[in-house]
């Protein structure tokens, strides 16, 4: 989508810089931005606003400590007209019965790390934030039941501390620390996706205050996991980018934490040979497979000349990288009670049935972390490499590799000076697709190239099956691409939902309609 | 619920009598009937929707074929004033808009397996069935991508016959053989839902059809397991009984069929030995974990009574047969490639474990048909004991054991002569609670003490955070209880998401409202 490239473990604070993409992005967000639903609120109603909550919970503009609220993690600012910080549930109803009565619109911000504009203000000033940084009064583990119930505002970081003291784990693994809503909200993947699946399976229950004239608050905190009543109304509140309620808690079902670990990296000539291996992998491995991330050759140049230092030494002994690069893991509980042999002894006979079968060209075993390395310095190694656009796009795993070859082929069509690298989470059908255009070539044309690309890119995945959000979700980023490539029957039910959730459209920064 | 237990593997093709339960929620379900929502369409509109598909597929009262269709799986025949079988998505949409011009209601019918009686007419005649029953021409796997593309109307038999072709399995494991659209409908679970998920966990995609004006037809059919484009719609669809539109297809996510089995009997003296012996399986087994199942001793009674041939040796041999018997199984891919030593030395070893700690008394190991056999008596036997009422109730697992002691509490208070006996599939928070009362007993005393149980229990374990519900999902066997257990304003969402979907009232035999 952007620059933006959701790293698994590079995260994004490290690359809080304005870059190519992000100013293309602005330029075309405002160019396109709908009117507010709603004006800013007056100065009387923000006085009645900073009465409700206590002491320094509301900030309004002119306060600097308003910027960080303001700015999402890419460094783009996008005014607020207010910012309440609610403590609990109570304070969230205050502020929700408050903007329903002015017609305030509000934007929930959870730990603001996500990369598609979803959790700061729409451009234009008129909308305020309500952050949830202070709702971070429970984390309760229920060891037996294998759950826990934990406050929106905490994060991901925080709750993971909590969970490992009883050996669990909330398993979504990520470079950034987002927060209990937010990830909720943006229905988060990551880089163990492939075993431990993506947020949605692990909710079992959630807290919503609804933007309606009461601020009814839906308590539908089960930590059942058969619970068959009806059609599954929490589902609704997952992936909805904050439009439809304000998460305040979830009940999570966790896993035990794993205790063994085996990483390779597997060279392949080709897309079928690394789908082989795939499936092989599945097929013996089932959910001890736990990663299945690749890397092709532009990505490891790209890494061989700016991080030299992630290369693990047999990919730097000067010999030519492999076309295909995968990192491939298993996970498993620890062998204290006998039952397993070792992992690496595992993956090692997989390997060498690959070899044998020649869909492995070669294979190294190495520490884990030195491995992950490599991986993690794909994005910020190929930012060096010039001003680029990075898509976030997923295929039937079977179709992924045409998807390749067509980007490839129309990266040469329509911008035939740039480069192609990609890299991705290619067990789960995930890859990000980058275009690099020289350092020196004229604005304008790398301008209408990438929006060229964009449009083309966007129509061939998606008439490929695939997507063109598949981690990041839907916000004003991409509300333009959702409306493009949403059929206008889903577009109809999706606005129903809004006005039957949100019936004044106060809430969200995104316009899913 | 009723006594009809959806049991694993026994199914009910076994247990089509009349019985004390069912007669009992006929009388109740008669006196509570609300409304027809509208009546039963004219003789000339049944004469426009027997013209409109071709011959055969439209039947009318008064033809004996009819009879299948108005009768559900205990027995329980509702009459339908009309039968339409479509061939396809087209015929579907043929009959929906035949429906939404003439305000017929209608009921849409798998396979018919279902306890609920969410699958046949209301009680009145004035709804229609739609047999998805010939929507079957597709079952389309994609190996690379481990999903399958498969029609309504596909039984789950013949669906996981094609997928072993390909080693894969969709690990739904159920003793009935419901149809694809049925157990999307009722988000079935299974005895290996402790490693597999339910259905909500498989379905990456759905095709739906609307009961709106124009039959729209909602295409979901994505294969992906990372989109996030927005709030998921196919969701709804998932355990809404059939209410908010016709599921036409589905893509499931299958898993590869797990090659090693170990399987054990495990005695353990309380519930608290129980939760020890389960939570050190998930964290040492982790997902190989495949079963957890509980029988209490006077459910072993019965089945020594009745089904003798189904007692293993060790606990036939004339010693007295424990408080609680767990049946534990391990799953995994077979060891062709080295990696892992047996299964069952895995398993021993950790129930050496457990003797040794002391939490487990007693194990045995032995062919998994054999234990399985035990397991799956239960219910029949059970119904050999006398006229009972059997719940299906799940509660968070921390819990499970407190209910357990509070139900029969509450069966000693208020049926003082009938008998409490168990089982369930305790590794997911589910249990079964079985009360019977002796044969001689008076009628009315016996339907009195069962209403007043029936409320306490329901009020018992939703106050417990469990659920009424856990497995069969709601239909106008439960609806009542649905009404007093959700809280208006879930309701109040309920109602307004099936006038967003149904504006008319049209679809199925549920009122979720």
């Amino acid at each position: 989508m952007t620059g933006a490239e959701f790293d698994s473990r590079a995260g994004y604070r490290m690359q809080r810089r304005e870059n190519f993409d992000d100013r293309m992005v602005s330029g075309s967000s405002a160019s396109g931005e709908p009117k507010p639903r709603h004006p800013a609120p007056s100065p009387q109603a923000l006085h009645r606003l900073d009465k409700l909550l206590g002491s320094g919970q509301v900030l309004i503009p002119g306060r600097d400590e308003m910027t960080r609220y303001e700015t999402d993690v890419l460094g783009r600012r996008h005014p607020a007209c207010w910012v309440a910080r609610p403590r609990d549930v109570d304070d969230v109803r205050s502020v929700v019965r408050w903007a329903y009565a002015e017609r305030a619109e509000l934007v929930v911000q959870g730990a603001n790390t996500g990369p598609v504009l979803a959790g700061v203000p729409r451009r234009g000033g008129h909308q305020g934030v309500v952050s949830m940084e202070l709702c971070r009064s429970t984390i309760d583990v229920d060891v037996v039941n294998r759950t826990v119930t934990v406050s929106a505002g905490v994060d991901l970081e925080t709750l993971n501390e909590v969970l490992g003291r009883d050996s669990l784990t909330f398993p979504i693994d990520l470079g950034a620390n987002p927060s209990v809503g937010g990830m909720v909200g943006a229905n988060t993947g990551g880089a163990r996706l492939i075993r431990h699946g993506d947020v949605r399976r692990h909710v079992l229950g959630l807290e919503v205050v609804l933007p309606d004239e009461h601020a009814t608050v839906l308590s539908l905190l089960s930590g059942l996991r058969k619970d068959n009543r009806g059609p599954d109304l929490k589902q609704l509140f997952i992936a909805s980018s904050g439009t439809l309620g304000i998460v305040t808690a979830a009940v999570f079902g966790v896993d035990p934490v794993p205790l063994q670990v085996a990483v390779a990296l597997v060279a392949a000539t080709d897309g079928e040979d690394v789908l082989r291996l795939l499936t092989f992998l599945e097929a013996r491995a089932t959910e001890r497979l736990s990663a299945f991330e690749m890397l092709s050759r532009p990505t490891l140049e790209a890494i061989a000349r700016h991080r030299p230092d992630r290369m693990p030494l047999p990919l730097a002994q000067g010999r030519r990288l492999p076309e295909l690069l995968v990192l491939v893991e298993l996970n498993d509980s620890d062998i204290a009670t006998g039952g397993h042999q070792g992992l690496d002894e595992e993956l090692a006979a997989i390997l060498d049935h690959g070899s044998a079968e020649g869909w492995v060209d070669d294979a190294w075993f190495g520490p884990p972390a030195t491995l992950w390395a490599l991986r993690n310095a794909a994005i910020d190694a190929l930012r060096q490499e010039g001003p680029m656009v990075a898509f976030d796009l997923s295929a039937p795993r079977s179709r992924l590799f045409e998807v390749r070859e067509r980007v490839m082929t129309l990266v040469g069509q329509i911008a035939p000076h740039a480069r192609y690298a990609d890299f991705g989470h290619v067990g789960d059908g995930g890859l990000h697709s980058i275009v690099i255009w020289p350092d020196d070539m004229e604005a304008g044309r790398r301008d209408k190239e990438r929006d060229q690309l964009r449009t083309a890119v966007y129509e061939l995945v998606t008439a490929a099956g695939g997507t063109f959000s598949a981690e990041h979700g839907v916000g004003p980023e991409n509300e333009s691409a959702f409306r493009r490539h949403t059929p206008p029957e889903v577009r109809g039910l999706h606005a129903g939902l809004k006005s039957l959730f949100d019936p004044q459209g106060i809430l969200g920064a995104t316009d899913l309609s």
